[in-house]
């Protein structure tokens, strides 16, 4: 699979983005999750993009103030001016031994622009090994059940 | 149904919202649809709450700077201790006389957390008119679909 | 009246607008207040607007973390190219079954402003109503007032 | 008159401040405003303060992004628990040789809190200078002009 | 060397963290320097870290708005109480072909705290390649070149 | 020495840019200074500047949420394009009787740019006191030493 489908974005997570319980705020990690799977999309297209659908967003275990965050964004399924994208975050306490944990996925849905802000056509993906071919199929098999409703 | 199931809150996007190309990021737009839905479930259940799920997050039309963002969410569906809420987004260019249009929706689902911050009982959602007990039966509906994944 | 001289702009108070004892600064509600009176005066004038002035900015109630904020600007008066906007916050404990209480009102008043950036004639307002015409009274006395000193 | 009745608080004007024609946002400037009455007063009363009033707040001057802002703010009349601070902002084009030009003005009104949130006494203040002396009865004049109404 | 004392943060940088001409403000990068330093340090020292000194930052190539931004902390040095962390930042344009490239370079110092908030003692670092005997040789020289001052 | 060489920037310090200690984050404050830095040489040069260096930052005295801070930046040295700005901070903690006390202090070297973005000459600067003799004289020389390595 091309290189450059995948890119990891990751932070500290501040006060600032908490409650006064110290959970960080859902809203606040699904703008970090909206900014990986743009910056994922814009690599493999080389273009602007733009979010049209995210489905499925699950959060599995909760994030406080001061955890490492790791955001992940792979390109799993490119259609022909859209392309899916999956995010996940795992959440790392610096101050222990503990592996970092899961805490949320997601699929985002984007599409490439040209210099006009039309949507652009995409290079075709080319997955090549197994894994690659599965997360391509079901991207595909994903898409065509949110087209058919 | 209870008048407190539904809430409203509405802003003017801000540059510091938005990239170069003067689009509002889709990150900021979720971001505010997690505020609203967290204060619809707040007032229903009279208590803390996280979102636990986001599903079918459409983005139809885009939000530029400097545009009037009206953010409603309501409690469609209360199930023990988590409720669904249906957060829509529409967007008003002030400057002109057109209506506003519907920009963004998606479905969230809340857990209400007692002082411990343990999952806690609902109050039971009784649907009145018509339309209520759609928007009932469709979240009890998607709800069902969701867990059978 | 014309059903567009009025706004509400609401949101829930974040920790990052508040002290250390959890009060929401007065110069985070009257940066919402001062939104919300340019939105109203952007929707009457359909054009870009100004602050000229803010007076009698009253604070009545205090302003706490998780609150959520009703903010609602009306455009009372208008001169030949500025407008006084009244704008009032409510705030609702969304936790409990009190009803809003009234915390801020002040009188903004704002010019209205063509593509030069120079003052734009703005169109008169007719008010209709016993509640209209008497707002609209009191604006012109305060004008008048304001103007004296 | 006491050497900590007075405090400045200047900065260079941020893009995220400002409105897409480059002006910063009057909302900005209340609450840089509101920043250095409020460190005025703390100063003072050596306690924590709150804002009850903003009066006859003056645009005069437009601010763009960049300017150096300078925020003066000044104890000038003190009753048994509210002081007056006036409040003035002059702009600096770092980049000319101009001078600095006063942009705005205001009139905050601050009450002193004790450690369980309640109004407390303030020391009084003794105007010495004939300036001081002119500034303090103008605020007591004002202060019982408001009242009156 | 002990896995954990590399951290790698990763942003794509915003239009609010620039200036009018595009370019990335270098306190914004500073500040995200900051934090990464802060991170490998909590993660060596399994507790609370403070910064106590930054050395020889150099800003090698300017970061525009757009840009991603890939920010490395490694520990190089231990002593005592303090460290030496090493942080590098390199820059990708994602919508170009071209490798990512060394835009700052700087030291950062940081001292781990106990739960008093006092200096805290550190594990030793073993530096096991010829690189990194290296790097903390270099690391313990600066040190030293430091102290002399 | 020109009245122009420097400049004072204060604010109190917010929550916002504290971790949950209550210790303002070393970045917050390399970025205030950062910003202090570029208004001096702005003044100075009368043109945009970017930072080109930063050396022996050195943090003396934490500072915490609510703190007064009085960040001053001095133009000492002048070269041919780039110039060398002092940069300390001090705190005051507004509800005690204490005098400032020196927080941090660094040295910036700042290049002027023209309207084309490249380096700009800059206007020779001419020390009159002995003070201002000594800090040309020791600009003059951390120059050199920088050169040298």
């Amino acid at each position: 699979m091309d290189k450059r489908t995948s890119i990891t974005m990751s932070q500290t997570m501040m006060p600032t983005e908490a409650n006064y319980a110290g959970n960080v705020h859902g809203g606040e990690i699904m703008k970090l999750m909206d900014r990986a799977a743009g910056a994922a999309a814009r690599r493999y297209a080389r273009s602007n993009v733009v979010t049209a659908r995210v489905d499925e967003m699950q959060f599995l275990y909760p994030i406080f103030v001061g955890a490492f965050v790791i955001c992940t964004a792979t390109v799993a399924y490119v259609g022909n001016t859209s392309m899916e994208v999956i995010v996940t975050v795992d959440v790392e306490d610096l101050e222990s031994e503990d592996p970092p944990v899961r805490a949320l996925s997601a699929f985002f849905t984007m599409v490439a622009l040209d210099k006009m802000g039309k949507p652009k056509k995409l290079p075709p993906l080319s997955p090549e090994t197994e894994e690659e071919k599965r997360l391509f199929e079901e991207g595909r098999q994903r898409r065509l059940a949110r087209q058919a409703k």
